[in-house]
């Protein structure tokens, strides 16, 4: 069995439970909260970030991006790739646009000032970073719209990375009532889509007390 | 032949001008100014950054992480990640080190501050920032210092993605003269190393009008 250091709403963390899932391995699940500096975390990712894959033969995998392409590489089927390496290409620029730039713009802020400002008591909500990421997310929405009109899923033909990636961080806002999908019915549209795979049921059931998700969080008809 | 659309300060362009090197792959060089935002280059990566390989038969790969794993896909020998996927694992998460952590600390801060500012006229370089990143890059060169005397090269037996990349942000601060090597022997002993390989050598002709490197840039034995 795996073990995975996660936290709930890392869109890291999301994305290898997601991809976890896809390829049918179990992971063992520990919250590590790593504002705390655990110096037995330190040891396994001196970057001091989650998440952090133990295997079951006690290799220390850290990071999304790293992770991901270790269990493509031990784990070639299901491909969540592809084979192609124009696909593979199209693929790996979806996931850098949403772990890099969709990040930066709109998830890193809105979660930097409405979640980790809270568990670390560090300040108040900085209420333009929170007002440009709720802008910024109307354009990313239209271009998660504009791939899926034309598209099976957001890479292609097939589920992907790409799309585990994006559903990553959509879910954790989404937990935040964060996603105006009101005004973009066709990433909406997708997004019900990545809902109703079995990947997503534990994610779904997300719960932190005192933090509870909108209604519509876990409604696959939303 | 490839063409690779970069800019001769930045650390991802650098980084694929290496590998395209280490693989025995020619590429014509085009100097793109981003902050232009040419129409037609924002056709070819809407994300406007550089760097993007064209390939010969006219595909069009961007970003730097993308390009890189294209170019194993593609051209696997001589490999730059290595076979065993823990290897593989252990490069990738050193080029996210430097590629994330050494950017985000280091890189961009001094890149931004005192090149891309000259750039764009767009007001006074922040010296706290340059401060901080003067500060951080000591932490950095103790850990290359570390790893390299441990290891044959940074990643393990073989040079690797892991030298390439680090090997192409230092590169950028070295031209600035913002490196202090002689305080960190094991990391300029590594550096020195990498800098003696062919791959490197049209890296340490780079020349900006206006801009010339410090004299021991392009020095083998500085």
């Amino acid at each position: 069995m795996h073990t995975l250091y996660h936290l709930p709403l890392d869109p890291g963390s999301r994305k290898i439970r997601l991809l976890l899932r896809e390829k049918g391995l179990d992971a063992e699940l520990k919250a590590e909260k790593i504002w705390e500096r655990r110096e037995a975390f330190l040891r396994l990712n001196p970057a001091g970030e989650v998440p952090v894959l133990l295997t079951p033969d006690g290799s220390v995998i850290p990071d999304a991006l790293v992770i991901a392409e270790y269990l493509e590489d031990v784990c070639p089927e299901p491909s969540m790739l592809g084979k192609d390496p124009l696909d593979r290409a199209e693929v790996r620029r979806l996931e850098q646009w949403f772990d890099r730039k969709f990040a930066r713009e709109v998830s890193e802020l809105l979660l930097e000032e409405k979640v980790l400002k809270r568990f670390l008591a560090n300040g108040n909500p900085n209420s333009s970073a929170i007002r440009a990421a709720n802008q910024n997310i109307h354009y990313h929405l239209e271009y998660v719209g504009w791939l899926a009109e034309r598209r099976n899923w957001l890479a292609g033909d097939d589920v992907s990375l790409a799309d585990l990636t994006a559903a990553a961080h959509l879910s954790c806002l989404d937990y935040l009532g964060d996603v105006p999908w009101e005004q973009h019915g066709s990433a909406r549209d997708w997004y019900a889509r990545v809902k109703s795979r079995p990947s997503m049921r534990p994610i779904l059931a997300d719960f932190l007390p005192g933090n509870p998700p909108p209604e519509h969080y876990a409604d696959l008809d939303f």
